[in-house]
């Protein structure tokens, strides 16, 4: 039986997605079923700081014909087939001629690469090695690339918010400009959306959670025009999701700062789970993060990843496709994604209302009335750790650093002292001076 | 020949100590031979912060007989037999009602344990396993638990303090409610006390040093509450000693600062002696620097042990008792804690007197007249340590660690650049910023 | 041939050099050829902190004769004859009597010592051991030791400015105050000399370098007290230069700041060359850093070495020659200073002129117009660097830290984006915050 990550990915596969076009919208509107979306067209043409929107890009047909007229390349076949942006363009050529608008990997013959050409204007296909080294070199190819640019276009972005109590925000941000590619990128704007489902279903959320999906790069940047003001403001943790669909451990991308709360919070939430993964440096390369992290903003955004991009072979290649991918493993990392969220959700700055020498615990019931050699170690030892440190200074993740204890453990007793008015909840989010 | 501390052992072994009652009046009267105690009682009911002080506790007899009429438990055989703060009780028993008030230690049949019930009303018997083995299940017993609550009572603590010049505060602190155990609890309170002997002979002494004697927990908050807003302003390092008595080697405990003077200056004295040492964080669990170093206070409060409560079987039995314990041990003990004052009492901030360059230290026969390609490299290089590091930020535990000069090299050679003029002695305690 | 090094060598070797006199007046007249020197006379008895400006010290001529009238040692054979700032004096003594003024090295005899005795009034001659030894014991000897002490005279200093566009300053200081020493001490002014050669030819410096020429600590004290307030102002770095004679591998001798610019440039330097090189702790003992590091002063002074004072068999001796130095190693250790200074020069911390995402580099021709799976790895990646770390926080040395990319590879891309406007300028010299 299907998943529903995988009857999204079904519909959601053969639809041609690029910076701009109606691929796009209909992308928004499949995820529309999940995601209460905002959808804006940005007009072609808007400038976004250094950046333009790009005119709008859509494809009718794009095809080569050998002498014979049979079709050795077809864009109705598969969207790799045509590098992205390609300009109009109708002829009949010598092979020579075709060779330079030919794109494959000797490498890999049997895949179709993945190849754009955003911002100059050329046509070119893409296809496997082993079809092009088949072509006769001495025939000549008729070659059709309809498609259109429109200066009066727009490119197409959506966002979703789950409000909380709070207006302290996090941000998953994801991007939708791959055409049939799965891990990279079908991955993660259908994580985002089934994380968006069960997050909406949950009362007394503290933080407001976005949701943002638009095109890599010119998107973000796009996005960071209109909200970066307001995130610098806001912002205290947040994700690039990508790609996040196949079965390998998980990448966690640091953000600029290092050591912000997306850092610390999934850093924490990996190293208490039983699953591999491993930690890696920010840097300037990568995907939307870039834009986050530029030095103007310096956001606290990391990326969370399965097996990264360029680091197995499929990228951006056809092979990133279905067999890649597994639909369990989105499911799981939905899951580690809640995980997060959980940990954010309760990682007030506890503030013991008795912090002068420690509280009465036998009056309250939480101390054996007998004094005896041994006594409740794991329990006490987490109320006494609590009492100590909830300072106002330290979050839990602090508390569970500090005292070695894990969060799982850590949060029953805290929800238990709060109960009992020893602790209150103090501020979220990172704080600007620690005392203890 | 018996050593001072062992004949104060003996005199203070038997008596029952507790929270409250004649046992710790009677211990604290023993102790004023040695210190020079300002002795306090706190009236029953008073409020400390989260606590009062409870009922005074004395004990007139407590005993089981079989139906033969044997004495088959006798508090005046052993303090420990009689659970503390049992409740009055006359009566005769079956076994099995009997058996609610009896506590063994199954794994090890022939020690008594120690166990207390301050909080809740009940009554109960401490046994060697094996004798409770060989009740006979079918008889009856008669029980007497001639104990006494008195509202109007009081709970008795002492302070005794050796006035130095400064009114900056050093503080031992040791508790005094544990009966007929050696390690914990007599081990404290008498390295305490022949600490204060040694002190209280000393002339100028920069420090302030106080040794506080009262109950664990209650009483340390009871401290607190009339002393913790002075410690805050005035204490510069605190020590809870403890569990002192055996011939294992040092266990330091860090306080919740990690870094504090306490800290600073153990670490070193243990780092530069040539004796077996460990040093364990902080943790809220242990002794009496869970009320020092409660949040609302955070005192800079370590606490110095041998081999640490709950990690000898011995730990809360009648077998922590003096065959367990070394009187030279506790001997060494004290050397330690002189040693840890010896550096306290030097760790000035020392201020170079001609800063801008090095001074013409040949002038003041401190500098070979001839320069040849040897010279005495050892002295030399303390006192060009000194000179260089005594800006005023660097304490001689700073100038020791950069150096990599044990302070018994560094002390004799900043006394000597004293006497010349070179340095001036500076603050003392942590100073709140170091440029260098 | 001989290098220009050597020539220079050659002429300043035979000429004796002390704290004061004719024979530093003549190496700073001969270095003057090279370097535009400005030379002060700082006359005797003039105070500098706690010291003072000797009497000027002169030697005519100084021998002993055996009976025979044979010259058993003179001055006019070799300058470490004569123990430096020997008072006169003419008599003939007994063997015993003459032995208390001689000095040899036992361990190494056929070598002569290097002694000085400049603050006691004494005479002394330094004399190979083996020779010693051959001295006839009965004998009696001829001693004249024809030396003057200018109470009026004075002590020679010499400074060299090569402006930059800026006031901040990098300072080279080296010694003058060795006589016939090779590598300790020739070595130092020497590559001073031809670094300054080498950069007073250079355009558009932006720091302002000082070379200081003067006798150690004495000379050095002096120079502080005359400049030290404007170097505390001013001075971003600082090398004391010495012990550079040898073939040895570099020894960087860290400021007592540790991380100051200066050391911060010469480790990333000595790290990313293929040279073998150890980085040692600042210590109080060695050369003028002593001085420049002092409490008082604490500037940003390191010093760069080869074979290290005290670790090699010829210090202080008259092996110390020139057999022990190599002046190819000499002329690497001029360019591996200028090296130093190329990073200093462009160690700016530039500012990202579009740092509110990513700029879009394909307009500017930088970035690839065709998206395929490959790139141009290396320059791409430093160009990511450099604009997401050009935050004016980070200066060069910082980018290529957090990078991994060595200045070689981040210096070129920097130039290039500078043109394009992409990054510019900001400040040099340490910040006082970074908030990256």
């Amino acid at each position: 039986m299907k998943s529903d990550i995988e009857g999204y990915f079904d519909r959601l596969w053969p639809i041609n997605r690029s910076l701009t076009g109606e691929g796009n919208r209909k992308t928004l509107e499949i995820l529309s079923e999940i995601v209460d979306l905002n959808i804006k067209e940005v007009p072609s043409g808007t400038k976004c700081f250094d950046w333009e929107v790009p005119p709008e890009w859509n494809v009718k047909e794009a095809w080569i014909e050998n002498s014979a007229g049979e079709r050795i390349v077809d864009f109705a076949d598969h969207n790799l087939h045509l590098v992205g942006y390609s300009e109009p363009y109708v002829g009949t050529l010598s092979f020579a001629e075709l060779d330079e608008h030919l794109y494959t990997l000797p490498e890999q013959p049997t895949n179709i690469p993945y190849v754009t050409s955003y911002y100059k204007r050329r046509w070119g296909f893409c296809m496997a090695h082993n079809k092009y080294e088949s072509l006769d070199r001495s025939d000549t190819y008729r070659v059709c690339v309809d498609t259109s640019f429109n200066g009066s276009g727009s490119m197409t972005m959506a966002e979703a918010t789950i409000d909380g109590t709070s207006d302290r925000e996090i941000l998953f941000s994801s991007y939708i400009c791959h055409p049939s590619l799965a891990s990279n990128e079908l991955s993660g704007p259908l994580v985002a959306s089934f994380v968006y489902r069960e997050l909406a279903n949950r009362d007394n959320l503290y933080y407001t959670y976005r949701f943002a999906f638009h095109p890599e790069t010119i998107g973000s940047i796009c996005y960071l025009a209109q909200n970066g003001r307001r995130l610098q403001q806001k912002l205290d943790a947040g994700y690039v999701l990508t790609c996040l669909g196949d079965e390998g451990s998980f990448t966690y991308k640091q953000s600029r700062r290092e050591n912000a709360l997306c850092d610390r919070v999934t850093e924490m939430v990996l190293s208490q789970s039983d699953c591999a993964y491993s930690i890696i440096p920010f840097s300037p390369i990568g995907s939307d993060e870039r834009q986050y992290c530029s030095p103007g903003f310096n956001l606290p955004v990391g990326s969370l990843m399965r097996t990264k991009y360029e680091e197995y072979p499929e990228y951006h290649t056809s092979a990133d496709n279905k067999e890649y991918v597994s639909f369990s493993s989105m499911e799981d990392t939905v899951r580690k994604i809640l995980q997060i969220v959980d940990v954010l959700e309760m990682n007030h700055h506890f503030v013991n209302q008795r912090p002068y020498g420690e509280p009465r615990l036998g009056k309250l019931g939480l101390y054996p009335s007998l004094g005896t050699p041994k006594r409740n170690q794991e329990e006490f030892a987490a109320m006494m750790w609590l009492l100590n440190l909830a300072d106002g200074y330290n979050d839990m993740l602090a508390i569970s650093t500090r005292s070695g204890i894990p969060l799982s453990e850590l949060i029953p007793v805290a929800n238990k002292l709060t109960e009992k008015g020893l602790l209150v909840h103090g501020d979220y989010g990172p704080r600007k001076t620690n005392l203890s």
